[in-house]
């Protein structure tokens, strides 16, 4: 089997775990696999290089960011290539670059848009195990770029597509994925499986376990993924296309995001191109957008409101302020800096229709009030305020009895 | 003007440093020139990385050692170019690789073979600072490889040579190049200007303040160096082409070099192709061997010694041990893992042949015996016992009258 590898930056936070993770890759490639491994930057480098460079600059460009935080999987593969090493096994460590994995040129925020795959399987050939760099490739200007935070996630999936491999294992410090926070809700449990969408609108909205492009990833190419802890050798979560007919669980989990700000602008007119405007000019700023609401008012007038993550508001505001509202003529603008977003995710939703109420009344039930709604097939998610977010994923994996094996 | 800076590992030790670097690149390009900018890994980052190391595997290949070392100069440039970024500066960092520094394939110690200027030219055409990662270059594999300790040097004048550069700039943390170690002769005194084959041979035996290899690529492309300090504004040590017409100097300046050991085989056969069968064999285990010296003796057989680097005596040994001695039919070994070596060097011995005469004389009223003597055109040096190194430095440098300006 070709199997792919994905080690976080816990599981390689020091020299010791390190070797454990070489351990754990030396074995399966024993046990006659052909492995791929990669790896994040240890532990805290990620965050000990961005307060290094805010002694430099308030405010560098993504380009240099980009050349400065690159350097911390550079040191991750070569610490696990040498600890394979010691191991007695064949093994390359290989940059992003080096991979082949070429993005787009965005830094920071980089996509992957295709992996040269020539040398990893030259170096796969001839029996070495590969350590790749995580997060990061090379842009149309032979530029290094990052994929920004969760990235390598992104990364072990696209190699898994492109290598055309048979597993694709994501090693995280948590054991797998839960019906919501643990941390928040001590009743949560681990699932054994989810599907791509489930998992989709799980890692959006927070749960924080896999990076959404990943799991958008492996759901394109179908790779199947497994999500373990890599401190132990449970079974932990897989995540593949689930056939529903099997299964009579609505509701998969609970998840949450506090990290969330709203903006509304109002009194806008109802005519074509309204919306293309307003998010056209923030996808040009590379803010990502997440809910989208509009509601038509009894005047003819349309409001609409989104929600980004906090960091980007600032950014998000000074746009509306000085763009948006005098492009698409509206009467004016609001923002709520802080807001939690909750949402229910299940497969099994789109076929009964009574859990959205379900959802409300749980929430009600709590006196919590509910600012924007947005649907998808698989999930409701609320925005509510910032300080009722723990208050409403409690209440909501109770009312779903997800603390319960299914029947 | 196109002037290529080279900043030390000292000079860029911390933030603050970068920043007073950062204005010293500015104001030069503010002048009206084009400014390439090497540097070094800040402080103590490459110790640090070793370190690292050495809690994983106690013998990592030399691929990975490059490759984990290599973001030493990475993080370097990254903050530099921001800290230039502040100051409204339009700037681009380069790694070696994207730098078009191509090299040998030998990693830890490869060696320049081309460089590649097309990005380097785009980016001064495109009025930017352009700040290169020294001590590093991409192989014919598309592997990173570094120059080894002090390739930063090289790397500099490297790029001069390449861009055809008016000056080359290299700031450390001493303020030139002195007649001995400042540290070992309170007397020593500052030269204004060496000529390119007097600073070989003080880089070559000790003196430390430039890498050999730097100095030669420098006297081949006829590049003028300019060795200063990077904490003041005062005028360094000029190395160039020095017309000795105009000179009286006889003795330009005194060399040690402490880390030195030596190896003499024994009994050799008299017989062609015996020191190329040692050499060869050292050479390729790429060991480093500085002075040979062989002599015949009177029953037609020769002894050859030679000086190695203390590192790398083990090794040295071994091969001796293990193939040399056989290969040769040799009689034996001896050797001493710490020796001294101190040299007198100017350009002017070469027509004062009384200069050896009163070298040995300062040495044998010191009571210090010589184990070994080699000469070359412009320099003498002797090996003696370790523990007589200092002593013999401060005596020589006394005899030649160093500590005085020359009339």
């Amino acid at each position: 089997m070709l199997i792919v590898q994905k080690y976080g930056g816990s599981s390689v936070a020091n020299p010791e775990r390190i070797r454990r993770v070489a351990r754990r890759v030396v074995d399966l490639r024993r046990a006659g696999n052909e492995v791929v491994v990669v790896v994040s930057a240890m532990g805290d480098t990620t965050d000990d290089l961005i307060e290094l460079v805010k002694r430099v600059s308030s405010n560098p460009s993504d380009r240099e960011m980009d050349m400065i935080l690159s350097t911390g999987e550079q040191v991750s593969i070569a610490l696990l290539a040498m600890s394979i090493q010691t191991m007695g096994e064949k093994v390359v460590s290989l940059t992003g670059p080096q991979a082949g994995i070429v993005t787009s040129d965005t830094h920071t925020k980089a996509r992957i848009e295709d992996i040269k795959t020539t040398r990893l399987r030259q170096e796969l050939d001839a029996g070495k195990i590969v350590v790749v760099a995580g997060f990061q490739g090379v842009n149309s200007h032979n530029d290094i770029t990052t994929l920004g935070r969760g990235g390598s996630d992104t990364t072990a999936v696209a190699l898994a597509a492109a290598l055309k491999a048979d597993l694709c294992e994501i090693f995280t410090d948590v054991d797998g994925v839960y019906t919501t926070d643990p941390r928040m809700v001590p009743e949560a449990r681990k699932l054994d499986s989810v599907s791509y969408d489930e998992m989709l609108e799980l890692a959006h909205l927070g749960a924080g376990v896999l990076h959404p492009r990943a799991v958008e990833c492996a759901k394109i190419y179908n790779i199947p993924l497994h999500v373990r802890c890599s401190f132990n050798n449970e079974p932990g979560t897989i995540v593949e296309e689930v056939n529903r007919m099997e299964k009579t669980l609505v509701v998969t989990g609970v998840a949450h995001d506090l990290n969330v700000a709203k903006i509304g602008i109002f009194d806008l007119p109802d005519r074509p191109g309204i919306a293309y405007r307003i998010f056209k000019t923030l996808a040009d700023a590379s803010i990502n957008v997440d809910d989208i609401v509009q509601s038509s008012m009894r005047d003819g007038t349309n409001n609409i409101s989104f929600t980004v993550t906090q960091s980007d508001i600032r950014r998000a505001l000074t746009l509306v302020e000085d763009k948006i509202v005098a492009d698409v003529w509206a009467g004016g603008y609001t923002h709520e800096p802080e807001v939690a977003k909750v949402s229910i995710v299940g497969a099994g939703m789109v076929s009964n229709p009574g859990v959205a109420a379900i959802m409300f009344e749980a929430l009600a039930d709590e006196n919590i009030n509910l600012d924007m709604i947005t649907t998808s097939e698989i999930k409701i998610s609320c925005i509510i305020k910032h300080v009722d977010g723990e208050r409403a994923v409690k209440a909501l994996h109770r009312k779903f009895k997800l603390d319960q094996e299914p029947v």
